[in-house]
């Protein structure tokens, strides 16, 4: 069965200026005319729209704290924990257009899997703080 | 107040053979007498704490496809989502012994963030995987 | 691929008389001769179907503290968080029924949004609380 | 700094006689005089508290298709990966009470853990699910 | 243990004209001279920071689809499942400052713990999405 | 629409020595051909698909502190709460293969759903900690 999404995917001809200029700056910074189902289902609340494509946009350039090809893979990282199918599908993709091979998306994963566990383990046997982290 | 472990902390003077052998190898890889809380909870089963040890000391060793300090940082990023106090401080810790810089755990935090924003939006509005994602 | 339910969904001939009568009472108070899978499949374990079902009858019915709509769309937030496919799409029907409109919906995943960005953002830094929360 | 609830818990004194009736039969039910923090607090909401006592009652009493300690230890395998910190010290004591040893609580940790790593494996990598399991 | 941030929260002196900017207008906003410890962790990352204000400063404010009282109900219930202790903290005292009696945030936390339940109950049981909501 | 996983599944024909002898091993400890999905790929980091069927070996066996279908059952409680389809689905299947029957799963995940109502309870009304369980 496929699902329809909760509120309907605006396309272009529907967008109003205000979705439209948002829709015309993801198509000129990342240089192609595709615009994925995220950003059409986010048009329904424009605010939402705008701010969450300028927070993306700022966050996951080049030039700041953290190389581009890292920030994809803590999204992806971050999108597994939440087990967000359609995030951890299309960040994957976006690190591997950025440079990361096969071999450090399964490491990511690997690390992802062995922090889950350490996490749990931290949690569920209640183990106090070492002053040397408090 | 302050809360005890579920499980007794083991000392070095309980610890038996085999959870030994294992403190010994965390002191000579780590290059320190310090051992903290997590493993000494762990030695509770000592089958784990080998398994345990012998995956984060393969997994966040340099000369993987990540750098250490990134995978200090993944770490941290999972361990924020999952809510676990204990490893947010030990690794955020550790990420600083390896390099980060109060810059890069900040920006990495505010990546964390907004992914954690646009898995829910993802999932809330049950936006339709990209046929290119698929 | 379809997936069939790990229980099987018990349907009006095989309902025994326990599960037939809370079947009767959930067709009563919704006015309509649909039973949903959610029901069919509790089913399996008739004291729980009773639990749910009178927890839920009691909790969502007009007259308590808050707005029936309202209620909706907090259910609708709580299973955007915990990623339930299927609640996330039932209950964003309900509340519709109940006179949420696209807005309110669109509005509601953008609070839903921000306040998993917050969260972990008091999470990943390790914010104190003040003493006048405390 | 010590924590206040978010609602104030319920004392004996002012217990109206709604909940005066549920204190009552978790005293006489687990047949001491204490009642702990959970219950005073749920009191805020005595329909809450009369449901969700009756509901404990019932599903953790002896002579269900599960062992009264295998339950306590599926409840705090619960309560670790939602990282409930009240859970998991009431129900790990629980646990013991109904004969749970050192041994059997270290072990149900490392198979919480090996879950939640295994887990996010499946989701991270997207691992399809095999015609078998379908 | 009383546990430091893991960055440091940023007073008004040393706050960079940025970060100044931003809690004059949290100030001026919120009408109160006192500025809570999220804001002054979050001054780390004065782009965030920024961000962030003014997303929570649009939504939450009077005037949107839903009311402000609402609003911070639903902030509560995410906190709530995300577990955040500053945030369920801080966001119920917004509710009260909003208008929310005890009896509403009782009632909220009882739905909460409904859709909690009935969300693993349609995950665990693997229910199939009824056609309607599909 | 079906998707592919993130990284190939690794077939008997391509599988390198190191992989090999885990799926043999896999092989010869289950008495079948069948090698599901997960394994094949976790197989994309050799390093990692050693570690964790050694660990799910170990810990799944008959012979230690828990029963082996008790076992399971713990596994689908975790993968319930993480919402993992696959794992939910294959491990429901391997507890019915170690004799659970459909009244344990129903009542299994009667309890999973109470717990995760409570969890939630507790952290909502930020309950505090009973010095008893301290």
């Amino acid at each position: 069965m496929e699902y329809t999404p909760t509120l309907p995917l605006v396309d272009d001809e529907s967008a109003s200026p205000r979705v439209k200029a948002v829709f015309d700056d993801i198509r000129a910074t990342r240089q192609t005319d595709f615009i994925n189902n995220f950003w059409r289902a986010l048009a329904n609340d424009p605010a939402n729209l705008e701010r969450t494509w300028q927070e993306l946009k700022e966050l996951m350039a080049p030039g700041t704290e953290l190389d581009p090809m890292i920030k994809e893979l803590i999204y992806v990282a971050v999108s597994t924990v939440n087990n967000c199918t359609y995030c951890v599908r299309s960040h994957t993709a976006a690190a591997r257009a950025k440079g990361a091979s096969d071999a450090q998306i399964a490491e990511l994963q690997s690390i992802v899997a062995a922090a889950n566990k350490t996490n749990r383990l931290a949690i569920g046997l209640q183990v106090p703080v070492d002053e040397v982290f408090a």
